[in-house]
């Protein structure tokens, strides 16, 4: 086969046929990603390819750093085009990592560009792609309409004003762009200073002062109904790990009142305000049908160095090793006890924890609704041909694919879309092998039906979206 | 291929001719299971197909319960045929469990169906096999027997009174149906109020009154000899880890007397009386020569709505991320010390810990027998194609698969001995994929001869079943 | 495919052309293993097969005792005819483990032996190979020269005289035999019997007295200056788990005072110390520009009574489940935190742990040098097919592989060079599966530079060999 055919990944007829006539066309939902509102809001166009591509890329700088390019051409000051020739001679060591297949199906898909990215091609692509880029044809409402992206959900912080998401609303724009609450600030307490910046936002925000953990909920609970009002239908958390631990009234208003005053608490008294505020908001969420998210299991920060130089979120995480099971378990109990969990995704950073998280949510399948708790698609370092095929094994061994929401691009870039075809490839290729080497029957209707499902319908109607 | 054909899993010309002509015919050697011994004692026959499929089967409401039925059709009180056309509707969304080719092949195997179960062929297939189950060659004994099933082991509480063990014995079967000691309700000192029910029970079985830890070890060993008068020659143990803090006699005693006067002691003198119980145990198989078996890493009762509705082993179980290392090192070293460690079989839930296991046994074979000490097979959870697939590569890779005791149904039905069918062409298709693709030398006999040790010689050596 | 042919392990047309053309006649850089440089410095010939396979290997040693072969065979005082042909009769037990593959190639490259190993063909075997081991052509030099070992690492303690590589360099001997600096022993604290012992080598090496913790840098200073001064430009610790507690000068001088004493001082104290000897080591190691090397995850001597019998690395280590990445990022970002972190290589022994390794590095390559920080080959037990496969399958998804210094032996035995040719034709297979499967570009040229600087450039640049 050549390389990214319009074959690629489907090693056999059943699977060609699957993708081809039965889920290429399907449209997409984007129901977790970290596009911005405000550029879809004004309808941005790029610049050129480097703003495009590897602004805010930390997986791109990642991998120029570890090809020993140094920091001013990932985040520094360097010529835009300058920074591109430094991506163009790593892109040939990135063989066999994902971001040789991304970089070259954005090519094909976004700019029908189908030459390998090389020092050699690089001014060519560049040039082409920059001056595609700056028409109205590639306007980011433009690419999302060509991309057939029906829902983008985005991640908001609760004291977002959603300004942009109103205005995107108002505008009549085809592609639904919905908020998500990531109240990730609100559990800061390890760090005082951060917290009380941030009570400070949450201050203005809601226009009202924050002097308890009390006020704090009210707070929060005032931003999560106003997120309501604005189309917000889920919710999501960025954790190392959960935290359940038991925790006392007392305790909690305590580590409120310690951190307001500057103070950091012992560390058990710490989880223990994040653990309650945690099963609030998750409590919150059931209350209003929502479907709440856990991405689970990142060690971030991890070189001080470049946190200092950079800020977070540029390229210093990596995958933790946390005892996951028992926390996890604790919090979706104390949910279920009182039948007030709800729709729940969870995310796994750690391949070794796959049967973990894909047996977790069995626990609290109480058969209410299909699917009603899942294992969410291989996340960040593993949303690659791998990870994607462990988590998609391991789901179907311990629980039913079939009932799977799918993908998601959890990108921060327009031109990340074709993950979304990556992923309906690869589901194609798994039952394609299978049909073929009669591991399943030769249904082909109902297998397409299986596979139509996880690729859009099941995450149509596990979201809601109409 | 076709769906389940005859050569079904047998990838290539030979692991056709190993499974067809050297193992399919083997008799199964089933040395652990839950099958009950007093419907064999009573040569039971099945109402219908709900009762012998959908009766205790925690793997079928799991996935029914993923799918959205409702729990009266799984452990509630609707009529049989009701339950069992959810079940059909269910079955057609589990493409790629395990359950999808457990089902299709005990279809096939017992009843000689090869229709395909879904709603339109549901009643269909339960009025045929309903009607089939009823009749004399469907009764368990006739099961067993066709089957080719030489030896059962049950697992059983100390203070059963192995009157149907005896009744078979006594009845002349075919099949030998031996017990295992299995005193997992002997270490339930985090919850007083079970334990001292559990001394009740103890105490009628042995006619003595059990006031002491002294008392304890005494009713234990009565019932351990009394199990070995009757033909046991394996424990069993299901724990989420391994316990082997130090202890001492007066921490050990104290726990005891706490837990008789319905008080918890703390946790870590709990785990000193579990660390003591255990070595106890292990130190009489020991004496005994039986096989001793631990059941490692399930994350249990992780529902408690479910768990005070349904009670245990419902479906509400998961796989945990417990470090058994050096719990399981200690262990094993204490008896090692003395060379008091039996033979013995560690069964692993989390596939991450595969590596761990695997490598563990070798620090105690210490080549005195073969294969003194085993990586059980892949169980429960990891009871389908990719994960006794790990097991097997992991055991080849790190031991000597030649030397395994190999499967085991672990099962509470006697619809589950296609199992070992299963598991013999997953070893025919390894060895066989090797050997044509230049990686095993083609010395057929001497492959064949080493694949039917581990479908069936191995273990009846082991375990000295003659 | 015939058994261990030309074409053994490569699967397709571009991994023969790979590995045919472009890498099998590359060099080899051990750039770590356990040699003798005695051996080496007295150009030693091997009395038999038997001395130059079983003696130390306790590879072999655990297959036999699995294999239910007595420890007199292994370790005992057998005559080594008898030995031999115990390990002939274990060899066709292996099939599937790495020893049969190795066992194999190393018949085939070093004695043009092709027939199979077994009780049938043990003792013409073992003739023909103990008569050519006894010629000047098996001597350990024209061992080294036939398999073109360009560069050898030793294993060495500070202690070590260095006499026989200062020996073999004086000879002028075409490979060229580095010593490698490996500390463990200071870090003994666990065991102030075994730590005092070692103060007294350490003193006689040193020429000074060291009853300061002080004294014990000094000494340990002086060892490193004379390593680097003997040729030496790499470190390598073997440990359980990275330690990076805080620590507090009070505290280390503390420890060293008790152990001196033949105290015990508590485990946290004792962390505490070789967290702070271990950051020392490292700020040396990046001053001097060597590449330090850590061996994670063992865990060791696990049966004591063996341990008692044979001592260490007699076969009784296995695979350790530590939480590894919290502990590891604290390691190095305390170095880093003033750029002061070397050219480091992470040895990873649990394969759940390799996405922790494989990201890790990430965190902590900051674009001064391609490959700055590395996920090592995989190693122990990990090194076979699936375990090498995994860990650069890893690597790809998650770094760059085309920046790996790639393999190395680890090993103690002259004949164990073939594994170089394993990993080669492993590293074919994968790009060449790739290239076929449409899944790389065709462009041969690129993927044989690749291939070819994983398996010789890049080691020859990373370590500055010349």
């Amino acid at each position: 086969m050549q390389f990214l055919d319009e074959d690629f990944l489907l090693t056999t007829k059943t699977a060609r046929l699957l993708y081809h006539d039965h889920v290429s066309a399907l449209p997409i939902i984007d129901y977790h990603c970290h596009l911005s509102p405000s550029l879809i809001a004004g309808d941005h166009r790029f610049a050129n390819l480097t703003e495009a591509w590897l602004a805010g890329d930390h997986y791109k700088w990642r991998a120029m750093r570890a090809n020993g390019v140094s920091e001013a051409y990932c985040t520094g000051g360097k010529p835009d085009a300058e920074k591109f020739a430094r991506w163009a001679e790593t892109v040939p060591y990135t063989l066999r990592n994902p971001l040789y297949h991304w970089t070259h199906l954005e090519l094909q898909r976004y700019f029908g560009v189908r030459e390998i990215l090389n020092p050699t091609t690089a001014s060519g692509i560049y040039d082409t792609c920059s001056g595609m880029l700056q028409t109205p044809e590639f306007s980011v409402r433009s690419i999302l309409t060509r991309m057939k992206v029906e829902v983008v959900c985005t991640t908001d912080d609760p004291a977002d004003t959603l300004h942009d998401h109103r205005a995107i609303a108002a505008s009549g724009f085809g592609t639904k762009v919905y908020p998500a609450f990531r109240p990730d600030n609100a559990l800061l307490v390890d760090n005082p200073a951060a917290f009380n910046g941030y009570m400070e936002r949450l201050e203005g925000a809601t226009q009202q002062s924050i002097t308890t953990y009390g006020d704090l909920l009210m707070a929060l609970r005032n931003r999560h109904d106003f997120f309501a009002a604005n189309g917000c239908t889920v919710s999501d958390h960025g954790l190392e790990e959960m935290y359940a631990d038991d925790f006392s009234v007392d305790t909690v208003n305590r580590v409120f009142d310690q951190v307001r005053l500057g103070q950091l608490p012992d560390e058990a008294s710490r989880r223990q305000f994040k653990s309650a505020l945690l099963h609030q908001l998750a409590e919150w969420d059931h209350e209003k049908g929502w479907v709440q998210q856990f991405h689970l299991g990142a060690l971030r920060n991890n070189n001080t160095r470049k946190w200092r130089e950079l800020g977070p979120d540029t390229g210093w995480d990596s995958i933790g090793d946390f005892a996951q099971g028992r926390a996890l378990s604790r919090f979706l109990d104390r949910l279920d006890t009182n039948d007030h969990l709800a729709r729940t995704i969870l995310y796994n950073l750690n391949p070794a924890d796959n049967a973990v998280m894909a047996t977790m949510i069995g626990n609290f399948n109480d058969g209410t609704i299909p699917g009603k708790v899942q294992f969410g698609s291989a996340w960040w370092f593993l949303d690659q041909k791998d990870g994607m095929t462990q988590q998609l094994n391991t789901l179907s061994n311990m629980g039913l694919i079939s009932r799977f929401v799918g993908m998601l691009t959890d990108s921060r870039s327009f031109l990340s879309f074709p993950r979304h075809e990556y992923f309906r490839r690869l589901v194609c290729r798994l039952f394609g092998e299978e049909v073929e080497g009669g591991e399943l029957p030769g249904d082909i209707p109902w297998i397409a039906k299986i596979v139509s499902d996880i690729c859009y319908y099941n995450a149509k109607q596990y979201f809601g979206f109409v």
